[in-house]
């Protein structure tokens, strides 16, 4: 292998913050070993952030640093993107493709948003987009959907790929935490931010069902696609039936392409707990892929972190620089089909469905009744005599009442619901999640 | 993408057993779909069998299929080898890449014996070899290693990964069948074949151990520098007693690199209950990987069976037939390191250790002075009342006495196992099984 050590290969790196020193610390150490597996020298050229005067790493060479990000993206072989959200990002990017580098990013914002854009403007300048990191931390995921099942069809997808709400719903439920306390905690201990909206409204995991929706069926999936649902009105309550039932409350993504066309939905929703997916605890990710040929296959590992993260960046780098030491960057991100969105009421599933109700005769058949007239049949019923902790005006006379339905379209169930909260007995807000078979 | 259907690119298959007949009804029934995914046609030009006239497949054009080899080697641009064993493969494999063809694989006992002979090959006439499917079937593990992990340094790995000797395992642990008993379900159940000698005894592992090692370390480890111990000498015995300690028997491939060298080795152990690869069932296989920046990450799938093994060998000709529409075939599988192997005696493990006694007063003290006398300190004795059902002078009066050790170097271990196997009250072959931390 040709070695070509008066020219490497240029790296500009964008962002300092928790990925990006991990990055660069991992480029400016391995440089040598990195290199040998390149089978050309790479060397960090460069690294764009707002105030070089607030770095200090005692391995990093202060005159690195700069504020010109423009410059940067111009001179460097690969433009590794850590700076996160949609600008500068994007123009960055964009202008480091016009001007031949091929870019590396761990910016899930970036490609669910702009990927269509980006992956044009990849092939426009033969180029390469590599974004193995934007998609569960360390966990490989982006090679092995484009190149290891690039011969088999992927038909669905769960994922477990927002650390924050997987940490969350697992306290509730090992340690029997309503969510506000258990939230309350993951900030305390690392695991989430002081605003943990993105997180725990859904829309981190729906970034990232995009990126993995585009990747597995070849068609170009963007975060408006996307239905999210997060996990703030999951309770103490629904966890404890949950276990009751041998089921546990995971923020899944799921990915889906069947006959009525491609969809990414993200919401909370009880597996089994013999299911793979089931005892991925804490802040670990997990993707379940169910291809055609391939059967079922599951990848685990750290979601999020520096490190971790830095591995994927960095795994990036290395092969994205073999292709230039072999002169064959270009279009490598075939969205070859153009698939129809699924439409959002050809989803079925089977709903657990929890109402506060006033006890009093008559109150099971008036709601079944609800339920029967809107054509959705009810898999079991469960009426419990502990009241919900949750009901301000709690009086000794409220009840839960739990119905588990058969498979029903969402639009529907969600009729029914809104029909049976008007009845005068049934009070507070209900809940509904999904049941996956 | 410039389209090129005047000028497919030729594709050779090599064997139309299992994998083979599920390999070329993909590439012919999907064909459309896979050509646009490269980015160029893709075409089957052969299939190169010992009996023709005894292949009959409803989608396979007959004057496909040929008994000359090694005119389709040549003629080939992507030579898919499923013949398996070591000839004619080797041969074959080395004529095509000489043609100038890239090589596509399922075949372990090849690669594990002739691996670095044939990554030369590849190298010294610019074409690729991959072999996603000889390892863990369906499981990305190839792709992964090669290029998510490229900027990692993978420092161990477990795999389960032969599926009969899990499912026997699996069989013996939920129904407490004896070994023979659960080999012989398992062989009416199609999951053992008729000759389970390359299965029981561990050879099938070993051969993907070194695989997985020259990958993960970069640097080539071949099957003699493997050791390599099966499962038939596990009882039902050895499960309960995993079991009551609620830890689980599994056959595991361990690779490791530090700094006694590199190391490969194949052998039954015991790993906790909670442990990822505990809940590994049936015939399913997974990879346990610790990587320095990435931590611990873990793929599971159906490791064997036709259609999954098919999904992994035509996801390789997708991504080789990408190559080649690019132009940059070549080396990429850089084995830039030359590690030494770690010698045997360097690796230390706590060991399980069973013995059969007849009872009577200071046996336990006599066996406590030979381990303590070779510098073995114990952890846990376990003296169970219950008598071997295996020994076939029982008369009432044998007993089991089960040691667990501390961290010990095997030889020493074997030698005082020797050592009290010639005590006066010891019987029967002694069980060994490595206790992982």
């Amino acid at each position: 292998m040709a070695s070509d050590n008066e020219n490497p290969i240029r790296i500009g790196l964008l962002g300092i913050g928790t990925v990006g020193s991990e990055t660069a610390r991992l480029l400016i150490e391995d440089c040598e070993e990195l290199s040998a597996r390149v089978g050309r020298a790479i060397e960090l050229v460069g690294v764009a952030c707002r105030n070089p005067d607030d770095v200090d790493f005692p391995w990093l060479d202060h005159g690195l640093l700069t504020t010109d990000t423009e410059a940067l993206c111009r001179r460097a072989d690969i433009v590794v993107e850590l700076f996160g959200g949609l600008e500068p990002a994007r123009t960055m990017v964009t202008l480091a493709m016009e001007s031949g580098a091929s870019v590396v990013t761990a910016n899930k914002a970036l490609l669910a948003t702009y990927g269509p854009e980006l992956y044009r403007t990849a092939a426009a300048h033969g180029v390469d987009l590599y974004f193995e990191a934007a998609v569960g931390g360390a966990i490989p995921i982006v090679h092995p959907l484009r190149e290891s099942l690039a011969g088999d069809r992927v038909e669905w997808m769960l994922g477990i790929v927002n650390g924050t709400t997987n940490y969350i719903l697992d306290q509730m439920t090992t340690e029997g935490l309503d969510f506000d306390v258990a939230l309350k905690q993951a900030q305390e201990q690392g695991y989430a931010e002081a605003d943990p909206t993105g997180d725990i409204e859904g829309e981190d995991a729906a970034n990232k069902a995009a990126i993995m929706a585009t990747l597995a069926f070849h068609t170009n999936v963007v975060l408006r696609d996307v239905t999210a649902e997060g996990i703030t009105s999951i309770t103490a309550e629904d966890i404890e039936a949950a276990t009751a039932e041998h089921k546990v409350i995971k923020l899944l993504a799921v990915m889906e392409n069947d006959e009525s066309g491609v969809s990414a939905r993200v919401y909370p929703a009880l597996i089994d707990e013999r299911h793979p997916l089931a005892s991925v605890h804490g802040s670990f990710n997990a993707i379940f892929i169910h291809a055609r040929a391939a059967g079922d296959l599951m990848f685990y590992g750290r979601g999020a972190g520096g490190a971790p993260t830095a591995s994927a960046v960095v795994g990036d780098v290395v092969t994205e620089a073999r292709h230039i030491a072999q002169g064959c960057t270009g279009p490598s991100i075939p969205m070859y089909l153009d698939l129809p969105k699924a439409p959002l009421d050809a989803a079925k599933a089977a709903f657990a469905v929890r109402f506060v109700i006033h006890d009093k005769p008559g109150v099971l058949a008036a709601i079944a009744r609800e339920f029967s007239d809107h054509g959705i049949s009810i898999n079991g019923v469960n009426q419990d005599l502990t009241p919900t902790r949750h009901d301000p005006g709690y009086s000794g006379e409220l009840q839960q009442l739990r119905l588990v339905t058969h498979q029903c379209d969402e639009q529907t169930l969600r009729t029914t619901v809104k029909a049976v909260q008007g009845l005068d007995f049934v009070t507070g807000t209900p809940s509904v999640l999904r049941v996956l078979a």
